[in-house]
């Protein structure tokens, strides 16, 4: 999966629909191919409620389905200096 | 995906590694193939935990690996008797 120009909505803290506008909008307004829905840790069930919420609820008619799902660790650094690994996700919307 | 006699983890709220023993241990005393980590709402973060800390930590000498990755949606009426989606993960780990 190259990471090149692809269009990724990164999953935070915002309210929830902002995400799911963010991964329509690529899709309807931008002509995006592909678009790619990263989170780490606690966000990760949200990628998935703005994955499944994207394509069933708004994107059904454009024919964007979910291509593929990767799941993986990072390690990084907390406040106190200790080595932490966090889990991330890579949900990626294709148009058919 | 056939959910014939497969192995399933269902994550919920026990202690962390009582889930990872579960999947380890279904590879290693119990000679599964295949294990199935499931997982609904916010445990889906945690199921993803699960699957990185059991095959990266523990069985990588065993050849498992995430072999396969589903999310999807299941409608239920809460307790108001209001319909409400959840989405749902399947992770799928497998010996090589």
């Amino acid at each position: 999966m190259a990471e090149k120009d692809e269009n990724v909505v990164f999953i935070g803290g915002k309210p929830f629909m902002n995400y799911v506008t963010g991964v329509v909008m690529q899709f309807t307004t931008k002509g995006a191919k592909e678009v790619v829905i990263k989170a780490r840790g606690k966000f990760i069930s949200r990628a998935v409620d703005v994955a499944e919420v994207a394509t069933k609820r708004f994107l059904k008619e454009f024919g964007v389905t979910v291509k593929d799902i990767k799941i993986n660790s990072e390690e990084f650094e907390n406040k106190e200096g200790k080595k932490v690994n966090v889990s991330t996700i890579d949900i990626v919307l294709a148009k058919k």
